[in-house]
């Protein structure tokens, strides 16, 4: 049992059947295609020599078979994952140099034990506390900073920054140099990938072709251009003339490499491995989830971490860099009919032989084709209508998008992030501290009890209820006893304070405290303090303490019990009124 | 309005009357009596001269008059907030130097400032994130380290360390070099003031005394040691045998001070500075609420932050140091009658006139003596029963408790009460991350569905319905998705998911896109979702979106509506079952 829940292969692995081999070959194929620009592509925006992003799509996917619970999710260099490590690693090592190769191991490495130790720890929850408007913000931002980092090689220039502001700075310093047969080939091939997607598509869907074929041509599209500009450059010795290419890349398997064991360097990474890991997983769940669920399978989030973790440390101990599960290359492996995770074995060694026997016929691809398929790639990201659903539902939520924007944009990936993460955090803080406190009343002829600003209710003089929407813990207990001294103190007629405790799904110690406080207060102003409708699970846990016993009025079953209760006793003691 | 607002005394002080003046006076004359011993004591624990603590009992109450709204509230220098002056003082600057009391000065002003800033950006809300438990366990553990470092005092030796650990070894070391007179006055003093507190108490309640004039007796037993050891120390000349006086002290007012104004030193205070000002007001509102509550007075939070904020500038500007409203003091003006802050102006004359004329008098009054009155009143503070509690009540709150006293003790003050609050808030974080989801089912003959785990309800196959037991927020939102898709992934003759609301108060908009998923993700597997109690605020906010239009299933008024239309509508579908 436990053997198997580690090892998911070896659930499916038992079961796995003729038909599935040939379904799972041939999706292979396709993705296998799709991910060899994907792979270079992507190495480049991580800083890295194109042969990186190959090694990071071997072992990786081999390891996810073997650990992942998903059936469709297709694992490797992602879009903003690598411009994390770019950012990252730039701070610290200059590119291009030995050092920042193996601080992207390092990075990989340092991410796939910390993923691999959520999962085992059951930590999963971390990943939570990032929200969605948050996780919105921060990729539309990064979208836009990942096009504008790649400008320069669509232009032929030189341009550096981790942000919007230094790219803009930059690029516009620099834009005189453009260097004009690179920027055809970049322009051409972006214009094309561009139609590709949004010109493309209509026409075969007029010409009645199937949507998996459509959707196969659509994402081939990057092949095309790859072959046809890589031929152009070589038919007219375009790098002759300064058109920057791929050159020579080594024919060989995913080499055995060793991240670093510094711990200096170590410790400057542990942030951004930790951020690495938590927007990867977040990325990578939420598509093995949506693909999930179109079969009814189900997803073990836990394991996810430890199939992420093992696919990085298999990353960082074979020359690649962070990797995590794609969403467009996961929709492909799953359109293309991919049935088990062996799918993802198959593409590994499809890429395995491309990284042998391919790397020579790429020496003369231009890096403003990778650039321009990393442009198109990430334009789709870039969402800013988030800006404006979150407006319309809720401040809080859109003060959290427009920090994490703004912050990503101005000052870097991890910075945006953070600031997200902390606003949302101290904004629901902030929300639950100051929780919405109904005064209700009676509606007439019911045994229902609601606001009496929003409703025209009956209340007794002697009696006020409160109905607290909101648990009660530490952050709102004093706001309670505040409120209540309040309302009591400036209306000497009242005898009673109800506490309707429907909507309380927690009573901490804080608040038990608060609310011995608030007993002992309101005794001393000689007013009763009950409790109404309190649920089970916090009952249990008041009889744990002498609360119940000290509690001057009563705990009612029903708010409407406790009114006429106390109405009764009101009546007893003063028979006149 | 506004004006009276922020000008309490503008209130209360058109309604001043010749009862309350004489009231107020004999108030203040009781509490100046005990002030004084107690603001010399607080000096020393700060690492001050003792003429700052009668410099800090004057200008500052003075302020507090006027910008107070608690009428019972006694303002100056405390045990926990002197300790905390001292321990972040002590890390940046030499005791004993001039550069000693301008950083306490500063810390005074940076703590004023911040607490006015709180105070008018209604912020106040800042300190409910000190919860309870920690703020017991930090008390405690505060007076552990206060009693331990008064012990150099008492035997006459030298000792240092800001925490426990650091203080006992420091004392062991020099232990052999017990000074005997000084012990000899320091455990006499100590013993007697114990038995003042715990033997002379029932020997007057025996004499059958008026409580008000035991309680004054009682407090002024300080009074009566330190007036017996000075005199012993002159008439026997024990100061030439090295017994440690106070010695010397300035027979002047309140001098005009200024607060550092170097960015480099406050920048090291801030910190220092915020807590002492959170936990300064959380001590002072908490004593402030008891004592307004026996005469169902208001106490205004905001206008409290402003009122203390003015006191601790007052204190930098006149040679004091950072203040607040203290408990003991508070209690016995109280006691005394006193029915306006006036009593507080007129405590700061008293004060101001034994700076003047009584200073002289205390020139022979041995250090010890201070030691043991602080010691017998910190010892009153401590009380580990909040583990036991705690951990009986909930072991989240007992983590919190314990690693705020072990953190305390072991690395300090600002460490512990740092650490008691993250952890207080992840822990709460966590636990609404995990929410409580119950599958429930109709209780047999009744319109109510309870817990299928713990009561004997009724269920249909092809119902499922969840209450979750939570405000639905970013951080639970895709525990949701998780759960729900794995409920219905291994059972597949469900068709309707039913979410109960009736505990939401809230849906953010990571929830809502959450609700969308699982929507979607549900209509894949063919199955309808449905809401049920939906509350009104949280309809109003859906209604903002399309969540509701492009639900599979409807919203239902009560759960038990939502199970007979869902049952009527499968009994439709397949009438043979």
């Amino acid at each position: 049992m436990k053997l198997t829940r580690y090892f998911p292969i070896l659930t499916w692995g038992r079961e796995y059947s003729r038909v599935a081999l040939s379904n799972d070959l041939m999706a292979a194929l396709i993705v296998t295609i799709m991910l060899i620009p994907q792979s270079l592509a992507y190495a480049l925006l991580a800083g890295l020599p194109p042969e990186a992003g190959l090694y990071a799509s071997i072992v990786p996917i081999l390891l996810y078979t073997v650990f992942g619970t998903s059936h469709s999710l297709a694992v490797g260099p992602v879009a903003v994952v690598s411009l994390m490590t770019a950012a990252a690693l730039s701070n610290i090592v200059e590119q291009g140099t030995m050092g920042y190769a193996v601080a992207a191991l390092s990075l990989a490495g340092l991410s796939g034990v910390m993923l691999l130790a959520m999962g085992l720890l059951r930590l999963g929850f971390i990943a939570n506390f990032l929200s969605h408007p948050v996780i919105a913000g921060f990729i539309t931002a990064s979208g836009v900073i990942i096009a504008a980092s790649q400008l320069k090689h669509i232009f032929g220039i030189e341009a550096h920054g981790h942000n919007l502001l230094e790219l803009v700075v930059s690029l516009s310093t620099h834009l005189t140099e453009t260097h004009f047969v690179t920027a055809t080939i970049g322009i051409t091939a972006t214009v094309f990938l561009f139609w590709v997607r949004k010109g493309l598509k209509p026409l075969l869907v007029k010409l009645r072709l199937g949507t998996i074929v459509i959707g196969v041509m659509v994402k081939t599209g990057p092949v095309v251009v790859v072959v046809a500009t890589t031929v152009a450059v070589w038919a007219f010795g375009l790098a002759d003339q300064g058109v920057r290419i791929v050159g020579d890349v080594p024919q060989s398997l995913p080499p055995f490499t060793l991240p670093s064991a510094s711990p200096a360097l170590l410790g400057q990474l542990l942030l951004p491995a930790f951020l690495i890991s938590v927007i990867g997983f977040v990325e990578s769940i939420s598509v093995a989830q949506t693909l999930a669920a179109k079969k009814r399978q189900r997803i073990d989030p836990d394991q996810e971490l430890i199939g992420l973790g093992a696919a990085n440390i298999g990353a960082s101990l074979t020359g690649g860099f962070p990797v995590t599960g794609g969403f467009s290359r996961s929709v492909v492996n799953f359109n293309a009919g991919a049935e088990t995770p062996a799918a993802g074995a198959f593409t590994a060694i499809g890429l395995a032989i491309a990284a042998v026997a391919l790397t020579p016929l790429i020496y003369f691809l231009p890096k403003a084709t990778l650039a321009a398929t990393i442009v198109v790639a990430v334009v789709s990201l870039v969402d800013f209508s988030i800006l404006k659903r979150s407006w319309h539902y809720s401040k809080a939520d859109f003060s959290a998008v427009l920090v994490t924007i703004l912050l990503t944009l101005l000052l870097g990936v991890e910075a945006g992030v953070s600031a997200g993460v902390g606003l949302s955090i101290l904004l629901h803080l902030y929300k639950s501290s100051k929780p919405h406190i109904a005064e209700v009343g009676q509606v007439p002829g019911t045994q229902h009890y609601r606001n009496i600003l929003r409703h025209a209710v009956i209340t007794d003089p002697t009696i006020v209820t409160l109905r607290v929407d909101e648990s009660l813990y530490f952050a709102n207990a004093r706001f309670l006893e505040d409120k209540i001294q309040n309302r009591v103190a400036r209306d000497r007629t009242i005898r009673h304070v109800i506490l309707q405790c429907s909507a309380i799904n927690e009573i901490d110690l804080s608040a038990l405290e608060s609310l011995e406080t608030i007993n002992q207060r309101l005794q001393e102003m000689d007013v009763q303090l009950h409790l109404s409708e309190v649920k089970g699970p916090v009952m249990d846990r008041l009889k744990r303490e002498h609360f119940l016993t000290d509690l001057t009025g009563k705990v009612f079953l029903s708010q409407f019990e406790a009114t006429n209760a106390l109405q009764d006793k009101e009546k007893a003691h003063n028979p006149n009124t």
